[in-house]
Parts: structure tokens; C-alpha cells; sequence
């Protein structure tokens, strides 16, 4: 089975574009009727042709990365909008359920929120049978909380032990100009929590709590020499203790990056993903292959057969298990 | 000949940090007298031992990155401190002149402080004989400042052509708590300036500018196919066309990574380099290779004897033409 466990939905029907501007102009907002028509629409020309396409069969499926906004302070907008957000994916997950499994958008703000994140990721996980949810280190878009490893993060944590759920660590768009939010601020983040998570001892407090680092953890396999000769000096954990707990995708988007990826990263703890429809769109000039289409790198990557199932989806299986509950109630 | 582009005088002695705790104390600062005896002392045991011993023969040598603290906002403590950081590596010049070439540290502040910036490049390039600049892109340690190619910098990049000279494109400590500044925000900084080059026109309005990224590059060559891909998407100019004016160093640690660096970027933009001593120290338990021991990995990628010369010291003479000029004037 071939699970990717990035994708975003980047083409929902207008409306909820119009939900949000309403919003942060300040008025009375309130979504306007989708049909399951348009919710289908959406999709069957855009991620689920591509999915099949490709070949793949299942596609965590969560709000459109850069449009969470965290930045935005107020608690009740984060939340109406965070709902209204996934709400839609849930439709999609009830609409294809052998195809689409829903990943929450959580309402945080630049103060945290953390009552209503925990509410929201109850609901979400809890009740209507999200499979994870994408966590933003990055609320303020401009760096201005503090690390993963704080404790104000707590309760997130906690609420994610319970549920048995993992987070995507994934930022919406960058509110500073250096960072370009597909080009830096994605790869950034990815870079940086690592690093907190490096030096801080989280897991022995949460040992149960596991955190899928996207777009192939940044610049951290290219530059793993470096994290164990940190780690090293500075007296931290083995960036290898990592791996319990830590997980990284493949959006990575040429064949030498998948192939360092695979070569440095242990095969458990790497995740099949695409992130379409994301960063990237079209094909390679050079090759014909459409950029995202990892499935062609990783299948090219010389895996053993049981490695390749691993990564292509049994990873993700253990790594979400309410993935497998969830197949299991919809089969 | 063997070229290091990136080396620190992370070394100096105890006289250096006591003028700069003074500086930041307020108090009246200068620099207690330095013999030439401490001096030699201070690298003979550190960097030009381990220059020696792996078969270097020549480093470019600038003042300790981390300690350029461009973020003390006072113009003229940053250019008594970069005066006093520079004109120590430029008598370890003096004192080894086929060993050592000095690279200059810059008297940024988070406003820019460009007339100072400016000058202080004339007297080092211009009159000392150093042979390129650390240009520090984020000033402020938190990016309050403006990207590379706001024209603020443009001062910056007149005088850099008009001396024929390439700025190494460095960071300093990270004034945030989110970024590691050894972990992170180096590697932050140096694939968020290659994105913010990639939107720009900069190198049309500067052909002859030439900037070094460190450390490998950041995160750019593992994601090269994010960048095609993005560039094509956005209508930004071909990845490709920045390497007439970028380069990347070998500052990264591992075998995969380096392998990785010299099958990406093109064998006539990458530049040899240890970044020593600088973010690690000590060698790999598991194959003896001391970390920063680049040397051996670029050795073993497997590039044909011509690509081996011209990435061990042809591009850097090439890349920085004042390394010729003053090896023909030292000879």
C-alpha cells in the first residue's frame, strides 16, 4: 500500500477563501455552502488525479500549509478558521475514505492558544477520526515564541500521547522578508527543530510522542556529519536517539537528495510524501519527471522490496495508527 | 596548491576577548599589547598544525564568525572591534604569509552602518592586502534587517567590485532562541540569502560581485530540484544562472553530504574548505575521520584529477584574485 503523508488541499472551492478574507476584514464571516459536488471537483482534478496517476492509493490530507496564518492573533479567528478548515478535509476524508485520510489544522496563535489548540486537536483526532495534525513551531511567522521544547508546549504534547497521534511539524507563510516561506522558511523550521530537539531531552518526558519532520528534514541529512560532531561537543544525545521519536518525509524533489536521504536516514524513520499539491508544480525540462513526483526517485533509490514497503507505507501505518483503525472501520 | 576559504581564528588570545568584555562593559577599550610570540603560540597547536597535518597548505583566515556580533548596535564599538579582530588576522598574514591569508570582518550593526562597512573593506582589501570580506546578511541576529538585495547594500557591493574581491556570506551568534547558531542559523542563513539572490536581479545590476555561501550551501544542494522547481513556477531566473556569481564551500561533514555537494553544484563553484576550527571538533568514532577533515571526503567523491584540482585550489585563485597577486608578491 502507498501511503503519502503530505498533502495539502491547495484547491478548495473559493468559498473558504472568501470565509477568510471576510474574517480578516473583519466582518461577520460565515462559510458559505459547499456541495460535496464542489468538494469533489476540487479534488478529482487536482491531488486525487495526480495520486492515481502515480500509482498511489492513500493521501494525508491536511489544510493548505501556507494559508494557516498563525500569525493572525485573534484566538476566536484561529479558531473558526482553523475548524472551518478542516471541516472541509474531514468531508473529503467521509467522500474518499479509501483515499484520503484528514490531517488537522490546529488554531494556534502567536500567544500560543493552547486551551483552544488542545480543544481543537480533541476534537479533531477524538471525534471525527483525524489521523494527526500539523503542529507550527512558528505561530508568529516571525520567530517570536519560544522553542518546541518549551514547556508552554506541554499540553500539546500531552493531548497528542493520549490521542496516539503524531504531529507534522510544518510553518505557514513567513512574516519577514529574508525568508521566503516554500524556498527558506519551510526548510529553516525543519532545520531548526531538529536542532531543539537535539539539544533538549523532550522525549524522556514524552516518550510516547512522535514528530514528522517534512520536505526531507531540511538541510539535516545533508549536514548530518555536523549534527553528530555538534552533538559530540556539546555533550547532547546521539542525534541517532532521534529516531525513536522523529520521522522525516521524502518532499524532496531530485534524485541525489532522495538518494543521500535514504543513504543517512534509517529506513523506519522515512516516510513517503509529496507535498502536492505544494511547493511545486510541472515537470523537469531535463527528465519528464514532475518534480513532486518523489515516487519515481524513491522507487529508483535501490531499496531492498522490504525496504521500499517500509517507506512507501508501512512506516506511515505504525507511525499513524489511526490510519490502520481507520481502514480497518472503513474497508 | 590546497586552498582552505574557511578558517577562523577561533584561537586568539585571552587579550581579544578581555578588549571586547571591556567594549560591552562600557568601559575604555584597548587592546593589551599581543607578541608575535603569543600569536604564533595561539596557532602553531591549533589551526596551522591541523593545516599541516592533513596536507593544506593555505587558509584563508578570518576573525571567529560566532564572535562578530554585529547585533551590538553601537557603530563605533563595531568598528573598533572589527579593527582590532582584523588587524590580529592580518599580522598572522604577515607572520605566515604562505599559510595564512586574511579574510576581513565587516563593521556591521543592525542599521547597516554602511560608510563604516565601506571603509573599513577599503583598508583591509584596499590597503592591508586582505583578500575577501565576511559579509554578515542578517546584522540584527534576529533578520530585522532587510535582504542581500535591498539596495542598502548595493555601498557594499561598489566597493567589493571596484576591489575585485568575493564576500563570504557569514552570519554571526543568533540573537533567537529558536535557532542554534552553530545548528542553525548558519545553515538558515545560508539558504535563505541563496533564495533571496534566486528572486533577485542582483548580479545583473552587479555582473562582476562574487559571494561564497558556507557550509555547503545550506540546504540548497539537497534541495536543488525545490529550487528548479520553484524557479520555474514563479517565473524566477534558472537556479543555474546564479553559479557565474555564487559559490559554495565543502564545510560539510560527512561523506554523503560531500558526494551529494560535488554531483549538484557545477565542479567550478564549489571551493575547498574546513570551516576549522569552527562548529566541530574531534573525529567521527566511527571511521577515525576527524569531522572537519573535508579533505578526505572531497578526495574520495570521486572527481577526475582536473575537477580535484580545480575544486582543491584552482576556483579559489580564480574566485579571489588577490590570493595571486599576493602569492606572487610573498613568493
Amino acid at each position: 500500500m502507498i501511503i503519502d503523508v503530505h498533502g495539502h488541499y491547495t484547491t478548495a472551492p473559493p468559498a473558504l477563501q472568501h470565509f477568510r478574507d471576510a474574517q480578516l476584514a473583519g466582518e461577520a464571516a460565515e462559510l458559505a455552502q459547499i456541495s460535496d459536488e464542489q468538494l469533489r471537483d476540487s479534488v478529482e482534478r487536482n491531488q486525487l488525479r495526480v495520486l492515481t496517476e502515480r500509482g498511489g492509493e492513500l493521501m494525508l490530507f491536511s489544510p493548505k500549509a501556507s494559508g494557516m496564518e498563525h500569525h493572525v492573533s485573534d484566538p476566536a479567528l484561529a479558531l473558526d478558521w482553523a475548524r472551518a478548515s478542516n471541516d472541509l478535509v474531514h468531508r473529503l476524508g467521509e467522500l474518499y475514505p479509501h483515499r484520503f485520510a484528514p490531517v488537522a489544522q490546529l488554531p494556534q496563535t502567536p500567544d500560543g492558544n493552547i486551551a483552544n489548540v488542545v480543544a481543537e486537536l480533541h476534537r479533531a483526532v477524538g471525534e471525527l477520526g483525524f489521523v494527526g495534525v500539523n503542529l507550527n513551531p512558528d505561530p508568529s511567522g516571525t520567530w517570536a515564541g519560544p522553542p518546541l521544547t518549551d514547556e508552554s508546549w506541554f499540553p500539546v504534547y500531552e493531548a497528542l500521547e493520549a490521542l496516539d497521534a503524531p504531529a507534522m511539524v510544518h510553518v505557514s507563510t513567513a512574516c519577514n522578508p529574508n525568508f521566503h516561506t516554500l524556498g527558506a522558511h519551510y526548510l529553516n523550521a525543519d532545520t531548526s527543530v531538529f536542532v531543539q530537539l537535539l539539544q533538549s531531552d523532550l522525549f524522556k518526558r514524552f516518550p510516547r510522542l512522535r514528530l514528522v519532520i517534512p520536505h526531507g528534514g531540511g538541510a539535516v541529512p545533508y549536514h548530518w556529519g555536523r549534527y553528530r560532531g555538534l552533538a559530540m561537543r556539546n555533550g547532547w544525545q546521539d542525534p541517532s536517539d532521534l529516531w525513536r521519536n522523529v520521522f522525516v518525509d521524502t518532499a524532496v524533489y531530485h534524485q541525489p537528495g532522495i538518494d543521500l536521504l535514504l543513504d543517512v536516514v534509517p529506513v523506519e524513520n522515512v516516510l513517503f510524501a509529496s507535498e502536492m499539491l505544494g511547493a511545486v508544480r510541472g515537470a523537469d525540462p531535463d527528465t519528464g519527471i514532475e518534480w513532486d513526483d518523489t515516487l519515481v526517485y524513491v522507487r529508483r533509490a535501490g531499496l531492498s522490496d522490504d525496504a521500499l514497503r517500509a517507506v512507501l507505507g508501512e512506516n506511515a501505518l505504525r507511525v499513524y495508527p489511526r490510519l490502520a483503525s481507520r481502514a480497518a472501520s472503513t474497508a
